[in-house]
């Protein structure tokens, strides 16, 4: 068994977010977001069927919610997003690469 | 909402390896795991029902397999551990916290 790290194999053209899916099965998926720069369509909420939680390993980035609440995420923060709450991401560093970790599950 | 830090509320006295469970529902559990020079009881295998996928957020460990193998885990390392792999805890950096990230899944 080898590891990988969440850290590499990053491609410098980050153009559009990257989502990738690291392991997973069942009503689990585990996934690694890159962003730099990007957030959601200001007309478009993620409304997803399942919930997700998500922390920022490095970078920055803030979600906001439908009720004009937001939060800003640091190194290390996480949040937990219950299904269907409506929510977007309105910032990502631009300056930087913002690597994500994210957990879909059922509740 | 108001998102929590992975790296704060850590007690100073880590006598024991500290598990917290930080989300989850249905077959999914997301884990916090804080050690200091902890290993698993030398006679000791972790035979799991359910398969858990790791990450090494800060610190370092190495975990070893039941074939001999093992594998050592510096920050952003992951692996992915199927159930019923045994597998153990070998060692774990004992100068300074080892801040590990832990989701148990079903396939």
């Amino acid at each position: 068994m080898k590891p990988d790290n969440i850290f590499a194999d990053i491609p410098d053209n980050l153009e559009t977010e990257i989502f990738e899916r690291l392991a997973g099965g069942g009503q689990t998926s585990i996934e690694r977001i890159v962003s730099r720069g990007q957030a959601s369509p200001a007309s478009g909420w993620y409304d997803q069927e399942t919930s997700e939680w998500v922390i920022v390993l490095r970078g920055e980035a803030r979600l906001s919610f439908e009720d004009r609440s937001s939060v800003h995420l640091r190194e290390g923060d996480y949040i937990n997003l219950p299904a269907h709450l409506k929510h977007r991401v309105d910032w990502t560093a631009p300056d930087r690469k913002t690597v994500w970790l994210a957990v879909h599950y059922r509740e």
